[in-house]
């Protein structure tokens, strides 16, 4: 299955000049849904691993993190946005287009030594997967896998991921 | 399995006076996400319901949402708030504790006459559950099912929700 058929391509948002890959096509498609939870968890089945927690990144983040979560008999772990999570939370500051940003991750939600999957809809510049990292690793979490749905590849955010195992099921150039 | 007990709550948050209901010590455990999942899902299969569309309330609703979508095979829709969704989209009000904001849905999201499951964190006062709705029904979906996972009933949500067929897996009174 051709997954980037389902993927709709819109020109100039969030802003001029930026092309934006829309997930939302693939994820109304039941077959596409399907197909790409299903080739994400059969790719760490494969190479064996095992993960004790999945955590995902707000909000589209969320909707296959859930789902892989579930797959995998796993606990799901929500890092968010400064000020929606109840509890006590780690913070870590990540770049945005306009300036920075805050994420939060509950430190109760990972146990040391804990095998995680990180999922998140896109890898781009890697700036809100660094701070996902920095979280999950100061709770001494164990990242086991990466898995955005998404790799834009011109943007490099891979470099920034060096020695992490990072698996994206869609990539473009 | 009793959900309940998986439940963090935490007073005076977002704000003084208000009892928060935290899901994500739920979320974390692997049987009690497995758990509530597999409850949602058996509770239309027993009813013999179908649907063609999973619709989700950004961002705690996109979690069991995406599970949802992926057990009944189905495709994942998202409603978001102002500004996040790329595509033409319908706007509807709500009313949040300080005043109003903005849900959109897509408009090529959801076909005439499709038959939509409604998924939510949390049934409260109903407001966000009427605006998801108006939205649907703009679009000629015909919602077969509302499934928030908490309801708080002192609260009167399902009042407003009258003629649908309304699932709540946690009730608080």
């Amino acid at each position: 299955m051709d997954l980037k058929k389902t993927i709709r391509e819109i020109p100039d948002f969030p802003k001029k000049g930026i092309l934006f890959y829309d997930i939302t096509t693939l994820l109304k498609d039941a077959n596409a849904l399907k197909f790409a939870a299903d080739k994400i968890f059969e790719h760490y089945k494969n190479e064996g691993k095992t993960f004790d927690k999945v955590v995902s990144i707000e909000s589209r983040g969320f909707i296959f993190g859930a789902i892989l979560a579930y797959k995998f008999n796993e606990g799901f772990v929500p890092i968010r946005k400064q000020g929606k999570l109840p509890g006590k939370s780690l913070k870590e500051e990540y770049e945005k287009e306009y300036g920075k940003d805050i994420f939060e991750l509950h430190e109760d939600s990972i146990e040391k030594g804990e095998k995680i999957l990180l999922c998140d809809d896109v890898l781009a510049t890697g700036g809100t997967a660094q701070a996902a990292i920095r979280l999950i690793e100061k709770m001494q979490g164990k990242i086991n896998g990466i898995a955005p749905l998404i790799e834009i590849e011109p943007l490099n955010g891979r470099k920034k991921l060096t020695g992490y195992d990072v698996y994206s099921l869609i990539k473009y150039q």
